[in-house]
């Protein structure tokens, strides 16, 4: 076991997201991305979620780095709350992922400053026992890194997210001599993004995207072009910047996340645009609809988000109008359909027409398709693989290729989060699922104290509300002083429900009336509690959570 | 205006679901389906949306009676709480129909009994100013029927949700003949079912699906098929169980809405199986896995429904095994993809295989295509069209379609829920959207009664909870008695928030001792409230509803 490899990832396996990866080698390990993801629908008020690092807390051992493959958050946003806890080692990424990295950082003052180093494709660099190589991959954002690792047990390529594109934009093309030359060396593993496995044929490539996107800026001559896309889509961003310019249009950015990312990449030279293109929503009243791209976040239907106001007229600025062309240059991501539709319906009832990506091209998802995944490992020619990145029925998709590939079944590996993988020169073995990875999110300043019991509370309130009463007793009498009071939030109309409450109020009277003789406080309590409970869902067939105060005096 | 026909849509139009329109004519109207829509995501605790019927409230219209196209609940899941308001007015439709609304009738004791009267392809009903006679529709429930209309002003034709399909499952092929006899009677309006007017070319038949469902059992020999579909789908509920009987297979049904319905439609005859072949779920224990398929609900994921129980391990009976082959005849209804996916992630990884509907053509819509809708304007000639059921984007595909077919713009209209329309033998004209159709919410026994204010308070609940302080003031001495006491859900697990709590009390303590000797209790509240919600935030960056309670004793 000593002089085996251990893999082992605290998320983004059977996830989209949240990606954290570690290579160890006796006690040393190197980290690969420190990613979030964005909580589901049964977690209220959850910012984010964040990788599990009790793993580090259990076990002594060392991080002597981490490498960060590109500047998305499901990879780096995690990192303002795990660093500092994980040791502070030294971080690696190209200057653009770490240019988002240190803007994010200056949102949390109190952490330790990030040993931050650049990177770039053909670096290499040595991490203790990992000599690591970072090669040019493409995806939707520049400057994305996949990594070949020289191990103790041989060389181990993680892609990272990718797809190949011979004609993307902001970026040069896949390298494929390159590529093929990293296989040559001989691959031992090859950790591969799984994302795009369920599709067929290649992804399209950013030259297509931006030919379709100009059709539509033809199209739409002396009428305004609104274009909604991911604020994480530096390329899109430069297309669409691109494109007004050669229609002579100026470009006002709505959405923060848009703005900053823009601003990170401009100050970096990564976005090339004419200093004066760029105009505020405000100068923006005094421009041609003709001469006019608004470029804007909310693609997803989120509610406080750029186009959600332009569509629901909450915008300062901007109301949509007949002729407006409102271009969706992004895909839905699963759980947004519905208010999505909603969106795009109260657009159209604006007599706005909509471009989204099922009618036209527009848009591509930064991960490679089943074909450019055999190609993949067609040039790596790895020993073992181990699908990374996606859904469990994704990486299965990506092991079933490698099996029609001719890989054997046994040499494909599926891991779980917080299963460890041993690799050695000959073998590859999964372990069992012991490291824990449940999720640790993030609520406002807490980090990890919003778990099992107070989300489980919230989906009850969320369900039937909460029905609060207050009885005050006299010690010594065992009678109840005042009326009870009763409060409730979320249960029910209560300035409508008069009837109910003075039902309520008698009932909580006699309660007492029987109880308070014999019974201590908690008892009265308890007694409270069931019997309200069953009153209010004879009442109501609703199970607002009640909560009694008994209080003596 | 007194010789014009009112249609009005109180709901179905702009959505999927909550169907319910009225032809009136001097006052006296006819009811199109009474449905139901499930609830949106930011509606917490909310069972049903259904039609908001103010509008009778507001008129003196009477309804003379209403008809039902068919028995799914988006068309008659309002009759328990809907029909005795607009008084109890007779009420027409199939058989099948009937038997659903009827056995769900049963839920609701205290309703007046329902008037029901049973039609059939052919009927000709005289309803006041209507004459009425039902066709033959194809959809995927049995006993679908459109409706021919003959009103004062000229013929309405209602399609209701249709497709045509040469080789149905269960019920007649679509009766092209009598469909082309119609139009040449002339119609003036044709109302058409608009759901899937975004989807090129044609609906897939039944026929195709179920060969495709037979392949599927054919390579499955051996194993056990779990097959997951709507409840409502009695159609395919057929078809699986034809093709498990062929196979030499049992069946278990699991799931109550599948268990309903399927006694509904056996009692009616629609559903032909031997007697036998349908087994309970401990009785299948003994049956070796080749022999056994288990039809089930959960399709869409739903957290307690039968195949997310098998899936997460909670299932009574059935485990899923190595081996499994779990087919989704179905199609993921939009907001629930996140948990599809994760309840099929969880499949595959207990070594069941999955075959879904985009994997293979084994799920169809019950709605027509753009060529079959091109097909029914042909035959049907309208002079009008009127798109009705989905989305607005879907009504706007559906009129695209119109005017490629040389429909004009403005003889084609596209109507809101609460815009009434007037038609007379000449024109069609859309009104001001000027009627109540705000959704009315049913949670438990309130109809109506969770608004605004309930549904805000759930949603700010559901974000961060409660958080309630009841302090006991001494009237005499304005002292307080008694340590506060503060309880609170959803908002930080207390038992870990040790710190918090007692700086919380101190906090508390310290307002009571500086307000209370010159405020009411009324203002310490207003002070308390304020003054803690600050606290709380910048100790967690959580905004809890803070409760207060001040008692003076």
């Amino acid at each position: 076991m000593k002089n085996n490899l251990r893999i082992l990832s605290l998320g983004g396996l059977g996830e989209v997201g949240r990606n954290m990866m570690l290579l160890e080698w006796k006690g040393e390990a190197l980290v690969i991305d420190v990613g979030l993801s964005f909580p589901e629908e049964n977690t209220p008020g959850v910012d984010y979620v964040i990788p599990n690092i009790s793993y580090f807390k259990n076990n002594n051992t060392k991080v002597l780095g981490a490498v960060f493959t590109h500047g998305h958050y499901d990879h780096i946003g995690a990192v303002p709350y795990v660093m500092d806890k994980i040791g502070n080692p030294p971080m690696y990424g190209s200057p653009l992922t770490m240019g988002i990295i240190k803007k994010r950082q200056e949102e949390f003052p109190l952490q330790p400053k990030l040993r931050i180093n650049e990177v770039n494709n053909g670096s290499k660099t040595n991490i203790g026992p990992f000599n690591i190589e970072f090669f040019h991959q493409n995806h939707n954002i520049p400057e994305s890194l996949g990594l070949f690792i020289e191990t103790p047990v041989g060389n181990v390529v993680h892609t990272s997210d990718f797809k190949f594109d011979p004609t993307p934009t902001n970026a040069p093309p896949t390298d494929f001599k390159k590529l093929k030359e990293l296989g040559k060396r001989g691959v031992l593993l090859l950790m591969s993004d799984s994302t795009g496995a369920e599709n067929e044929g290649r992804s399209l490539s950013e030259k297509t995207i931006k030919e379709n996107l100009e059709i539509i800026f033809k199209e739409s001559k002396g009428r305004r072009v609104i274009a909604a896309t991911f604020a994480s889509l530096i390329n899109r961003l430069q297309d669409i910047m691109d494109l007004s310019e050669s229609h002579g249009r100026k470009v006002v950015i709505e959405g923060y996340g848009m703005k900053t990312n823009l601003e990170i990449a401009r100050n970096l030279k990564y976005i090339k645009t004419k200093k004066e293109t760029i105009i505020s929503a405000e100068k923006a009243r005094n421009i041609p609809d003709g001469n006019l791209t608004i470029l804007c976040t909310g693609a997803q239907g989120e509610e406080t988000a750029a186009l959600m106001r332009i569509a629901n007229q909450k915008h300062r600025v901007f109301k949509l109008k007949k002729g407006d062309t409102v271009v969706f240059s992004s895909s839905t991501i699963p759980g947004n359909e519905r208010s999505v539709q909603t969106m795009k319906d109260n657009i159209m009832r604006q007599g706005a027409k909509i471009i989204h990506s099922k009618m036209m091209d527009i848009h591509a998802k930064g991960h490679a398709y089943k074909e450019e995944l055999k190609e993949m490992m067609d040039m790596m020619k790895p020993k073992f693989l181990m699908p990374i990145h996606g859904q469990y029925s994704m990486m299965m998709a990506h092991k079933e290729l490698a099996i029609e590939q001719g890989m054997s079944e046994k040499n494909t590996v599926i891991a779980d989060n917080g299963q460890s993988i041993t690799l050695s020169e000959k073998s590859i073995t999964l372990g069992k699922k012991d490291v824990p990875v449940g999720p640790v999110m993030v609520d406002g300043s807490g980090i990890g104290d919003v778990g099992g019991v107070v989300l489980y509370d919230r989906l009850e309130l969320a369900e039937s509300g909460i029905f609060v009463i207050v009885v005050v007793i006299d010690k010594k009498t065992r009678q109840m002083k005042n009326s009870p009071d009763i409060i409730s939030r979320g249960f029910i109309y209560l300035r409508e429900s008069q009837e109910l409450l003075t039902e309520a109020r008698k009932k909580v009277t006699q309660i007492v009336s029987q109880t308070a003789k014999m019974k201590s406080a908690k008892d009265i309590k308890a007694d409270m509690k069931a019997r309200m409970e069953s009153f209010l869902f004879q009442k109501t067939k609703r199970r607002p959570i009640v909560l009694p105060v008994v209080i003596e005096v």
